[in-house]
């Protein structure tokens, strides 16, 4: 489908047919989610395509049972979290060695990086590296975040929406309906997958193809011109 | 374009051609921009489509200099403002009257999404609906966010980041590259753009025709195995 004519079909969709999603055409918005670009490419998002029964049982009522979560063929779990930069680093770097990238590419990967995503002194380290860059930037720009472990998960979580948007686009692409979730309970999601520490809960995604009464009205957007402001 | 030739086609390019970008097509990438969802629609992103040469040239310092910036076309700060609810709200009360939306809609606009964006008391309020949540989610699944402004403004740079995927997909479907930069100044940028407060810088996007080695390699993704999980 066109690009333009998958933006515009979708919208987020809260009652799906009974039908289900055939596994290709997940697995073809699995494939967009991860193309999506993302803060160093440190890939810190992980996708819980949640496939059991009971899990899916468990997942609707961490969603507040709301209709989109208990009539979708399909729900998605999309979590970040920075301690997740341990798993794509050393791949970076065999990368960047691999294919000879210039030097300032290989010391990023070799030692800014790691400098920026270790925080295990979170508090106090973040309070010292935000008080030095006050100060350096009252004579020149400097990068203010990220200094501490909420920094950290904004950068990820950020990263992370992109590729939901990938995904949710995907689907729209294939003809199948999606709505964007923020309202669940974390603590419970993030026990249903199997993650915790500094793991953030993004959204839950819920997929299938739109049902009777699946939107409550037309689209409304406020007047582009309120939001595009030419400076 | 198609849509998998356009996620596919967007790589992060940081070196453009000296070629400008036709403005339907910069209109068009913002009109995509603003139909990605976003939460209870309530739209808290802005867009500063920078033009005049002077702030252009500020943001790029602000950018320290980077080559995506320098060389870009045009640049695009998105921000991002949780108090921009107050923009959009009023006209979701009109527009679910107009509709006649289903009552609980309207009870939504009218009551819920003042009570959840009023952070005026932000840190004692936000503690002790943290504290009830908490109490409360011993028993059944409560949402556990947001309570404070930054919860808020998590939410908020959440919802622009999928403003900002579509953004940068629509140029790639019209055959015109991105770079989506985090390093930057926010202090410095959001004074540029004329944002204070509770506004967030979320990225500033720099577009252009890509130029001579615009990446320094092959586009890398761990496997997808890694991150996407069947559970």
């Amino acid at each position: 489908m066109d690009f333009f004519d998958a933006v515009k079909a979708r919208r987020s969709i809260r009652k799906f047919k009974d039908e289900p999603i055939p596994e290709a055409v997940m697995e073809q918005a699995f494939e967009a989610a991860v193309l999506a670009p993302n803060s160093s490419n440190m890939q810190t998002w992980d996708f819980f395509w949640v496939r059991s029964p009971e899990k899916k049982a468990g997942l609707v009522e961490a969603c507040m049972k709301q209709s989109a979560a208990r009539t979708a063929a399909e729900l998605v779990v999309v979590t970040a979290d920075p301690a997740l930069w341990e798993r794509a680093n050393p791949e970076m770097i065999s990368f960047v060695d691999r294919v000879n990238a210039p030097e300032p590419v290989k010391d990023y990967y070799r030692s800014y990086i790691p400098a920026s995503y270790r925080f295990g002194l979170a508090s106090p380290l973040g309070f010292a590296k935000r008080l030095a860059a006050t100060v350096a930037g009252l004579r020149r720009p400097v990068p203010r975040t990220p200094h501490t472990l909420r920094d950290l998960q904004e950068v990820a979580i950020k990263s992370a929406a992109l590729a939901c948007e990938n995904f949710v686009l995907a689907l729209s692409a294939q003809g199948y309906a999606t709505c964007m979730m923020e309202g669940f309970d974390e603590d419970r999601v993030k026990a249903l997958v199997g993650v915790d520490g500094s793991s953030r809960v993004v959204m839950v995604i819920a997929a299938g193809r739109e049902g009777a009464r699946g939107t409550w009205g037309p689209q409304f957007r406020i007047a582009t011109g309120k939001v595009v402001h030419r400076v």
